[in-house]
């Protein structure tokens, strides 16, 4: 069975192991303070055009979703989430355990307009009997492999920012959106537009490991004491430091991105030139073609995908999700069961 | 300048980075339910002879003290420390943030006896008023690098089942306790003895991970949950699985911490002929000597260690750390500017 | 301006006022221990046909909800709740500050059924990455004023019972609900068919106080040290005392209830003369015509009410709501402007 | 058995059932914005000499310590106390289940001062692997009743203003400090000093009732979500409003306060006169003399008083607290027996 399931079934790319192996036996202070943390920050900061940003590297998304919240709300405010939303839908109320309300907007293709989270607000005027909606969280890549055009995000900050809502953008597939066909945005352009965001690399590269960016630094005030309270501090933070410094030495992080966008793309070509219709227009590393349950079942038989959701009786959406590590030679397979 | 600060100052034992690359491709399914750790799970449960202990990996210590602790108290429970003990004095509130007091007793060594949790159990009889304590933390070595003996622990152990008290044991250190001259625990008699415990890899060998033990699975139910919703829950667990399938074949495990031990007992036999006293009596690879603060001086022209305590005007007691990776050389060039 | 914007306007039944003063200056003792309490406790039993009910009385309904909910769940648990529900839409985020997820239920009349429940519970299957739900949360009546029939009742509890779920009943306007026209419940018949449920006293008749009852005493076990760590616990508990066993003595509850259902009644049958429609239909304090906008101009330059929720240009829903203290006089001069 | 053991074993000062009578039918707005409330902030905020205070009440000492700490503090800050004092002694750890750590100070008299609180914060430096001092709760009286002199909260005041902590008075017996004989300070003069605190009426005449008084109100901002989402904001707000107007009519507080300390101040000098010696030196309407064993047990056949603390197998330190409700007869009938 080979995986199109998961973005996380391999290891890491192996620029990471040799660069763990080559540091490996150098004495270094711990929790961060490791000259491989600091030269990745410095290098994220260039690339990212902010030499004040303030960067914390955490090991996974849930972690970091909950640290960004819970350090920036205080008890009675609310994060406002598509109900696609990986906070909202998949992280076993981790937001809610931190004491917030994740407010959830109803979603097609997991993205939000600046519209609806301006309805959204608008009903939560009956204080204080109603929490205080005080951050939009929003994911690009999103659920379901959509991305923010830079328009759409503009319309999104600039409502923000005149209403005093923090812009928080979850980037546990930051590359992908970055390198897809119609992204418009850039890393230096969205460290513009929201106010804290994350660039994943454990579904792009890393072993695990996402990078929290405060563009400016007065949001991140204290940010170190959260770390450390909540689990997220690692003895070696070496090892986060290693594996970004690693994946932005010569843009490795966004050709690996655009690598699982290409074969992604691939697929959906396949699918359309089979005149299957899609769930959510084809845009990044995951796609979710709509097919007969009967070639659903064919397939699976060498390839193990998600079955996403029923359309009817004959017909179901299914996800298909491509990394970096996919084996183009597989997917030439996968599109003959197809085309047979 | 020489580390002997910290016990976390280098990578991976070259095993475990072997392991990482030899597996690197391998498929595998995400969140822990990969080959790697299900083999390192039931390796664990032979070396514990607990065939139904459940065992969840986690990346540090104040991580898994804080789920531990969080999944097994109802909200007014407390859990009885010693004031030296990590939970207190430095996990920036980690327990208290999960909405959980944390009692301390005070300690001269980082050790607690039954005694001393009898009496102070005593004083919260006031109910409702006082919080009810249900849990007893202790670690192994101790933050003094002191240890339980059998009938200690078994003293402990006692008074906490005859009085439906949770034991846990921080074992961030229970290689170094294990292996230790005067140690007569083992990992079977710990898994006895006690209702959950850790047993720490971070700081013996891998890159960062601990194995949450519960010796019988009851108090383990619904982990899972607890994992995933403290951000504690890696992508690729596989990482976590891989490391402890290295460790403990050939008992590297135990290997790595006799040789930080032996390396510490080195140094305390050194200061010992030279007649310095120690603010604790050494046990394993922790040290805290008391010496003159112009010898201090001296030493750190070459050597990075903690100042740990001042005694008087003259004197200081200082903590010297070894681990697995500590150069026997280095030793001997810190001995000769001793004794000079 | 006359009320029938809220049922709180007013003090407390002169029962109460009596009560107080005669007992103002007999000694009792602190925090719930006073005789008084215990009475009041006794009589609820006898009246709820169960000996041996733990009862605990609070000051309000936010709080009643807050303890009750974070008193049962563990940490990953998370508690169902119609979308219009006090503890979703009202609390200021009360259940969220507890670590709990609310899982919201969209309803058109405050309620939930069986089936709606088991279609949600269907939606968490995806372990351990969702919250785990626990808990069904209902009230009677509801914020629309409906009420729950035996056999609704006893289907929720039915399938709560096979899945493990708990059943908790707000009964912040329980009297309401047991004395409506269509009700075929009773105290007693609720005992056994919920887990745990409140008598709320707040809103008919008292100053301030809801009766939190677990029909049977494992669910409470503990119970009163999260009343005084959530600051419940009041110290002259006599004062919560005093007013359930004035207002359960001749079951003035039930009658104070009952007259402020007929004050309902009584307007509702003038708009129904009038030919006006409901959003809800009609069946206990609360009532929801829907009125030209004129109309409701008109007759807010002499009550204050809520205009709940606009259906077009022309016309709105307003809620009009009554209690024990409502003027029948005032009410003829409402329906006489009605009619011109 | 007459009650020297709690100073709430009675219900209210007449005058407040009175005005609870007298205005009970008047319909008024929920939730504190009833015309009594309004009139009683006007009329402290005169007392108080802070035209712009922000004044909050609530039902109780736990709810005011609970509400205004986790109000104020970020997730990783955490607050200092006496180790006498009512958050880390007496209440449930209701501190903790907001998630902050209480920082214990050993107390003698239950009093901190500016040295110790100094010396305190200088051990937590180790950031991030400790919480951060950001908070002092003082009471006065303290749990032993003793109180601070101008000059020493003063000392106080200038060291957390100088570091930037925030200084925060338990005030639940603040009347009997402000009437002792020792006292040099005002409710004005504290409200120059401490950033937030507040004036209790539980234990001074009222059924329940504690006044939050932020002197400024920049730390009150949105204070009223946190009142609703903790449970504490009663829908009929008006019963406490009419508590404090009418205990800060004519200073009736004060002048009931003054008569438990006098009370108290007769029992002390006819220990005095007889020899005994006391704990803490007596200074409010709490006292603890040590009395012989065979004395305490015979003024316990008519009086309920604690045994606080053995001091030997002869002798006992005793708690012995009035209240404005005591009759100075029956204090005749205990002098009586103790020089009998």
């Amino acid at each position: 069975m080979y995986n199109l399931k998961i973005d996380y079934a391999e290891g890491a790319h192996p620029a990471i192991l040799d660069k763990l192996l080559e540091t490996n036996f150098i004495q270094q202070n711990g929790y961060g303070l490791d000259e491989y943390t600091l030269e990745a920050k410095y290098l994220l900061r260039q690339k990212l055009n902010t030499p004040t940003a303030e960067i914390h590297f955490v090991s996974g998304g849930t972690q970091a979703n909950l640290l960004v919240i819970s350090s920036l709300l205080r008890p009675y405010e609310a994060v406002i989430s598509a109900n696609t939303g990986h906070i909202y839908a998949n992280e076993t109320g981790a937001i809610e355990a931190t004491g917030h309300k994740v407010i959830p907007i109803e979603s097609k293709d997991g993205k939000l307009t600046a519209n609806q989270i301006k309805q959204t607000v608008a009903g939560f005027q009956l204080r204080p009997h109603v929490v205080k909606p005080k951050m939009v969280y929003i994911s690009n890549t999103t659920e379901y492999g959509t991305l923010y055009t830079e328009s759409e995000l503009q319309a999104i900050a600039a409502y923000c920012r005149a209403e005093g809502l923090i812009l928080f953008m979850d980037g546990a597939r930051l590359g992908h959106a970055l390198t897809a066909e119609n992204n418009d945005l850039s890393l230096a352009r969205i460290a513009e537009l929201v106010d804290v965001f994350y660039i994943g690399a454990t579904k792009n590269g890393a072993l695990f490991g996402e990078a929290i960016v405060f563009p400016t630094p007065h949001l991140a005030v204290d940010f170190d004491y959260n770390l450390k309270q909540k689990g997220a501090l690692l003895a070696k933070g070496r090892v986060l430091g290693i594996q970004f410094l690693a994946l932005f030495q010569d843009d490795l992080y966004f050709k690996l991105a655009k690598d699982a966008n290409d074969m992604a793309m691939k697929l959906a070509q396949a699918f359309q030139a089979q005149g299957h219709a899609f769930l959510v227009e084809p845009a990044s590393n995951q796609i979710f073609p709509i097919l007969p349950v009967t070639l659903i079942e064919r397939l699976q038989e060498k390839f193990d995908f998600y079955v996403w959701k029923p359309i009817n009786a004959d017909y179901a959406a299914v996800r298909l999700i491509t990394s970096w590590t996919t084996d183009e030679l597989m997917l030439e397979v996968f599109i003959a069961m197809l085309n047979e």
